[in-house]
């Protein structure tokens, strides 16, 4: 059984496929200018991005970790992601504070996927 | 194969099961007016009550992270761990400090269990 | 199918392999004397000899979460990380800040790999 590399560069790959799963790399917002709202929206459509390049779909998710740079953004954070959730195919979650190596960057998000 | 959700509520579930691996969600403690040592035997017996829900168990885990909210609480936290876990069947783990949403929360717990 | 488990101790193993995959714990240096360079290297070599033992390899790994303890060593943590990695093999990977258990540890690293 072979890896699929999505998408490989010099330091990492945006995500790895191995059998029935997708392991995607921390998606982050193109544009830190945004609020973090809007950087939750790219952060997300990223992922579902991926997501169908992997043959898989925001339904199959497994498993996410969120990291918000401020964790006083929960709420808005959440806000965005139950919008874009699917009802009954909601994943296991962890949200945690962390810094983030681009300071403008409000939020990372790294998920595990069936596909 | 289908993805099994436990819990599915309108933003995550506690556990997500794919084959034979289950997914659980940080895990926290319900009363986060307890010391660390009683935050962490809540966050453990909540993995306890999912992995059964999903036919596992605390000897099947593969993988867990640990977030304090706190790092002065490593000690604590590890005396209550040592305890919970099987020896010979003690699973990869990594511990580190993350701010958590709650701030009288001080701990959450992610692990990846087979079935 | 059982679960395999490397090194296990009291509290943790250094890595689980269930199946066709392999979880490591957060791997860190032995000398935290060292500069980031230095401790990215040995946190490295760590994976590499756990990935031998599993059966597995640096171009097998499909996830990895970077723990910085002072996000502006991201420079310093890449230029190793991308000296050690394979071209067209990379993993998926997140970085992110986070206080470590000793306060001289400047990395710590978590990958699941493939077998």
């Amino acid at each position: 059984m072979n890896i699929t590399r999505i998408d490989p560069g010099p330091r990492l790959c945006e995500a790895s496929a191995f059998g029935d799963r997708m392991y995607l790399s921390g998606m982050i917002p193109e544009d830190t200018s945004l609020d973090v709202t809007g950087q939750v929206k790219q952060a997300l459509a990223e992922i579902d991005s991926l997501l169908a390049k992997g043959g898989s779909d925001k339904t199959k998710i497994l498993s996410a970790v969120i990291w918000l740079s401020d964790i006083a953004d929960f709420a808005a954070m959440n806000k965005v992601w139950d919008a874009w959730v699917v009802p009954g195919q909601t994943p296991a979650r962890a949200t945690v504070q962390a810094r983030l190596n681009d300071p403008n960057m409000k939020v990372e998000i790294m998920v595990v996927a069936a596909i």
